[in-house]
C-alpha cells in the first residue's frame, strides 16, 4: 500500500543505518498487518448485509456476536475506517462502497429529521432505541462524514457534518464558561445532573472535538471551522490540563473546576457499570495522554497554526508516558496511572492506549527525534505483536493482563471496532514512510 | 393611555398617602409627557417618507437635519419604540404601521443575503455603506424584530430576530472563554484589534445581549432562547462585575481580564474621537450600572428565575448610583464616576443616563420599598422636566452641564432616537400605574 495523502513535510532526522533498519522493520510489520490483519478483517465481517450498516462484535475467532444495538460513535468509526482507507489508499477496491453502505444507513436511522443531530443508538435494524443527543456521538459523525467526503467527494459527507456541527455551536456551546454541554436530550435541551452527565465537562470529549473539527476543517477550508478548532484547543491548554504536571484532566463542572470522576451513563463504564460513587482516586491515562499530544499536533497543522508554542507540552505529554507508563520491562503500555507522582497503579494492558501510543511516539520522534520515543514505540509494537494480535485472525484481543494474558478476549464491541487499532496502523505507516523518505 | 400588558405582579408596598400622592403626581406627568411629548414627537418626524426607515437628527426646535446615515441599532430603536407603543397602548394609531415601514427598509437594505445578519450601516436611500456585523448593531435587531413581533404578530419579527440569534451562536461565540465576540466583518470572521475592537469584550454589548434575549424570549418562548439568556446573565454576573465595588465593568481581554478602556471605531466615541490612548482612569457609569440592575432583573422575571439571589447584586449597584451618582442638590444623575471610591467627576447631565435612572429607582422601589429610590426618581424626573425636556418640542435635549444649561442642544443623532426616552416614560408609566395599583 502506498499513502498519497503525505501532510505537510516535517525536517526527518538524520538517520543511521541501525535506526533505518528498525524503522524498515516497523513498517514491514505494520504493512503486513494492514494488509493481513486489521483491513481484510473488516472487510470480512463488518457489513451488516441484512439490515445496512456495521456489525461490531466480535469474538476471539472473529465469529460474530451479536450486535443488538448500534451505537453512533461505532457506526461512525467504521464510516470513518473504510474513508480513510480509501483516502490514504486508493487503490482499495470497495472502500468507498463500504463507508456509503454506512453512510445510508447512518442519516436514514440515526438523523433526527425533527431536532436535527444523530441519535445516541438505534436497534440492529435502525428502529428507535435512545434517541439523546450525546457530544462524543456527535463529535464522531463530524469527525466520519468529514473523511468520507475528504475520500469520496460525496456532498452528503460535507452537508451532514456541516449540519451537525452547527447544531453544536446553537445548541451544545456554553455561552458562560466555553466549551461545550455534552450530554443533552433529544429536543437539545441539557441532560439532567450526576449519572445523566449533564451537569459535568470532561476532556474526552473536548479532544474529540478538536479531532472532528480538525477533519472537517481539513474536509471545507471553511474559516469558521478553523477558528472553533483554535479555540477548543485554546481551552483544552488553559483549563483542561493539569498545571503540575502537565497531564490531562479528566472531569469538570460547567465551569471547568476539575472534579473526581463519576460514572456517566452514555460512555462505555457508565453502561457497563451503572452509577458509582465519585473515584476517589486521581488517575491519570497515559494514553490518553499522548493522543491528545498527536491530535494536537494534528490539528494545529491543519489549521496552520504555530506549532513552537506548543512543544513544550508535547513534551510533557509524551515524556510522563515514557517514563512512567511504558512497560519496559515486559512491552506496552500500563492502563492508568496516579496524576500526581505518575506511578502506575492500574498495569492492564488495554487495546486503546497501546494504539494511541504507537502514534503518538512515531509523532514525538519526527517533531524531536528523541530516540527514546522511537524506542517507546518498538516496545509497544513488540508487545501488541507478541500477545494483542489474534494470529490468524487479525485484529487485537481487547484486555490482557501486564504479562499479556487475556482478560477480555473478545475483539469487536459496540466501542471498539476498527478505530484504534487501524488508525493506529494507518497512522504508523504513513509516519513510518516518512521518516525514511 | 393604559397599559394592557402587566408583568407578573410584585408585592406592592403598602403606601401612605403622602407616598401615593406622590406616586400619582409622577403619573400624572409621565403620562402627559407621553401623550403631548415624546410619542407625537416621533410620530409626527419620524418617518423618512422619501425612502422609508426612520429619520433620526434634529435641531433642539425638532426641525430635521440632514440624516445621510442610517444606522442599524437607531433604525432598529425606532422599530423597538413604535413596536412597544403598540404592544402597551393597543389603541394608539399608525404605531404598527410605522414599525413595519421600518422593518421592510431593515430587512430590504440591512439583511445580507450572502452572509446573513445585518449590515451595521447604511446611506440614507438604503445603498452600501458598512457592511460589517457589530454584535451591538446584531442585538438591536434581535430586540426590535422581537417586540415588533410582540405588538403584531408578524412572522417575519421572529424569523429574522431568531435567524440573527443564531448567525451569533454559530459565528459570534467564543468558545473558548464564553461570551461573545464584538466586532465582526461582513463574512462573520473576527474585525482586527485594537481600534477596531476584534479582540476586545464589553459590558455594554453583553447588557444588550441580555436585553435582547430576553425580549427574544418573551417573543419565542424557545427553551434555547431562555438558556443563552440565563448563560449571558451568568456571565455578567460573574466576569463583568467588580467583586469590590459592585460596579460595572467597561472592557476586557477576550479571556474577560478587565482592561483600562479604549475607543473602538464603530461605538459613539469612536466616531466622534476616533482613535486615542487607553484612558487611564478607571470610571464607571451610574446610569449604566442601574440599567444593568433593572434589565437583569427583568431578564431574569422574563425567565421564570429566581430572582432572590440576585437581589443583594440589585441594591448595591442601586445604592452605588443613589449615594454617588445622584445630584441631590440640583437634581439628575451624573455622567461619570470613579469605580473605586465612586466619586462623581463627569458632572454633566446626559439623556440616557438620566432616562435609564428613572426606571431603574422605580424598579428598585418596587422590589425593595425603599424611600431613596423613590426620592432619587423624584430628584431626577423634576430634573428632566425643568431643564432636559424642550417645552412645546416634546423631546430631551441631549447634554447638559450639573445646573442644566445645555452643552450639545440637539435632540436627535444617529445614537439617540426614542429607546431611551421613549422607554423610560413606557416603563414609568407602567410602573407607578402598577406601584398604584
Amino acid at each position: 500500500m502506498t499513502p498519497n495523502d503525505r501532510p505537510e513535510s516535517i525536517k526527518s532526522p538524520v538517520l543511521d543505518n541501525s535506526v533505518r533498519s528498525t524503522l524498515q522493520a516497523h513498517l514491514a510489520t505494520v504493512t503486513d498487518h494492514l494488509n493481513d490483519g486489521i483491513v481484510p478483517f473488516w472487510f470480512d465481517r463488518a457489513l451488516d448485509s441484512k439490515y445496512g450498516g456495521f456489525l461490531t462484535n466480535f469474538d476471539e475467532h472473529g465469529k460474530p456476536l451479536p450486535t443488538p444495538e448500534k451505537y453512533v460513535n461505532t457506526q461512525c468509526r467504521m464510516i470513518w475506517w473504510f474513508s480513510t482507507l480509501k483516502r490514504r489508499f486508493p487503490q482499495t477496491p470497495r472502500a468507498a462502497e463500504m463507508a456509503s453502505q454506512g453512510v445510508d444507513f447512518l442519516i436514514k436511522h440515526f438523523w433526527d429529521p425533527k431536532y436535527g443531530g444523530f441519535y445516541w443508538k438505534v436497534k440492529q435494524d435502525g428502529s428507535e432505541l435512545d434517541n439523546a443527543k450525546i457530544v462524543y456521538g456527535e463529535s464522531f459523525c463530524i469527525y466520519a462524514l468529514s473523511e468520507y467526503y475528504r475520500a469520496t467527494g460525496d456532498a452528503r459527507g460535507l452537508e451532514y457534518a456541516s449540519r451537525t456541527f452547527d447544531l453544536l455551536q446553537k445548541y451544545a456551546s456554553d455561552t458562560q464558561h466555553g466549551g461545550y454541554y455534552e450530554n443533552i436530550n433529544q429536543d437539545w435541551s441539557p441532560e439532567a445532573g450526576g449519572f445523566a452527565g449533564g451537569d459535568r465537562k470532561g476532556l474526552d470529549t473536548h479532544m474529540h472535538l478538536m479531532e472532528s473539527f480538525t477533519t472537517l476543517y481539513a474536509a471545507s477550508q471553511d474559516d469558521l471551522h478553523r477558528r472553533k478548532l483554535l479555540q477548543v484547543i485554546g481551552l483544552i491548554c488553559e483549563k483542561m490540563t493539569d498545571k503540575a504536571t502537565g497531564c490531562g484532566l479528566n472531569q469538570f463542572d460547567l465551569a471547568f473546576n476539575s472534579l473526581p470522576a463519576i460514572s456517566i451513563k452514555r460512555t462505555w463504564n457508565g453502561e457497563r457499570l451503572g452509577e458509582q460513587p465519585a473515584d476517589p482516586i486521581d488517575t491519570t491515562s497515559y494514553g490518553h495522554n499522548v493522543e491528545l499530544e498527536y491530535l494536537m499536533h494534528l490539528a494545529l497543522k491543519t489549521a496552520r497554526a504555530d506549532v513552537a508554542p506548543f512543544q513544550p507540552t508535547f513534551r510533557r505529554l509524551l515524556d510522563h508516558a515514557v517514563q512512567h507508563g511504558v512497560d519496559w520491562e515486559y512491552g506496552g503500555i500500563y492502563r492508568d496511572g496516579l496524576r500526581a507522582t505518575g506511578e502506575p497503579i492500574v498495569l492492564e494492558k488495554e487495546f486503546w492506549q497501546n494504539s494511541e501510543c504507537l502514534v503518538a511516539f512515531l509523532d514525538g520522534y519526527e517533531l524531536f527525534h528523541e530516540p527514546r520515543y522511537l524506542d517507546a514505540f518498538g516496545k509497544i509494537w513488540q508487545f501488541v505483536q507478541d500477545h494483542m494480535i489474534i494470529k490468524g485472525v487479525g485484529e487485537w484481543r481487547t484486555l490482557l493482563d501486564r504479562h499479556g494474558k487475556p482478560i477480555d478476549p473478545n475483539i469487536g464491541n459496540p466501542w471498539k471496532v476498527a478505530y484504534h487499532t487501524g488508525r493506529a496502523m494507518a497512522e504508523s505507516h504513513e509516519r513510518l514512510t516518512r521518516l525514511l523518505a
